[in-house]
């Protein structure tokens, strides 16, 4: 139907994430019609990420050096990691500039359903953090889901025996959120979780 | 927030049609934990159908060869027309299997709204068409909106005076659909097309 370049690049397209076949088409014909210097950054900017970008051989964090800024920087509490599942978290965490400590990036969470265990996360990673450097606080941010609180909970269960305080990341009404539209698990958690004013 | 190469591919996605930040990120963080070959393909077909793709100078189809395949095909009926808006809408009509005339795609349609007149669309080339070969029919298959409306009376009445007959594709009840839940318009339009049995 289209001419080949065309369909590869449709194809290419329908490969990533939450793009069907016609967003697909709707992409390709755009980057087609794109001026070549805006396509080509696009493709450059692709290869430049894939070629520069790399796991922290500390945190596991995806950066373009290694160890990344925030495992360099000598400012940050050294004594607190947070537990993310994905580099997007960590950033939500960095844009509000209230946690200073380290970060350790699993790469996932455990789910059997997906025949994701242990093994196929950083938690290894973490392991040898907690025993090789004075990690007094592992803060567990896990996604609020069965599988973010699962592993949440593996993490300090294995922790836990090393003498490290593992911690959770409080679960409430979103600030701004209407108490009659939030579900009754997270009422429940935020009861369970009042503190003294 | 993240390193450089990771920020510029997420603002090159971010400025395709339709992909919103958080989006453009999923899909960079996809990319980048890609295998790289996987990633290099992306990119190569980004490249390749920029620099192969180009305007057909006889149907302003986007193809990688000039004429396109179907107007160097001279088993086609070379007699008619159809107008369309974009090689999308061209490639559901091939699909079909159905219509064996020529193509000619607008790349848009008539609106002022966007500052989209005549001189922005394939008009033109169209134009020329009609008075260099011998054109019959001009069947105006351009989407069912105000705006498509607009562009086929507009070519309708440029290509009249030519002594060409021009034509518009039926609108009616989808095929499956049910009449309960079929709009107004279309329901007048299809008790009006009506055609004997």
């Amino acid at each position: 139907m289209y001419s080949e370049p065309v369909t590869q690049l449709i194809e290419a397209f329908a490969k990533l994430p939450g793009i069907g076949n016609k967003s697909a088409q709707r992409l390709a014909f755009h980057v087609i019609q794109l001026p070549k210097e805006r396509a080509e950054t696009l493709a450059n900017a692709i290869l430049q990420a894939v070629h520069t970008v790399q796991y922290c051989s500390i945190c596991c964090n995806l950066a373009d050096n290694d160890p990344c800024t925030i495992c360099q920087n000598s400012k940050r509490d050294l004594h607190t990691i947070m537990v993310v599942e994905d580099p997007r978290d960590m950033a939500a965490y960095e844009r509000t500039r209230e946690y200073h400590g380290l970060y350790h990036v699993l790469h996932g969470v455990l789910s059997p359903m997906n025949s994701v265990g242990p093994n196929e996360l950083k938690i290894a990673e973490l392991l040898k953090r907690i025993q090789e450097t004075s990690i007094e606080e592992v803060i567990t941010a896990t996604n609020p889901t069965v599988e973010g609180e699962a592993t949440a909970m593996y993490i300090s269960r294995l922790l836990k025996p090393l003498g490290v305080k593992v911690t959770r990341i409080a679960h409430g009404i979103p600030v701004g959120g209407d108490l009659e539209f939030v579900d009754e698990v997270t009422l429940t958690r935020a009861l369970e979780g009042r503190v003294e004013l």
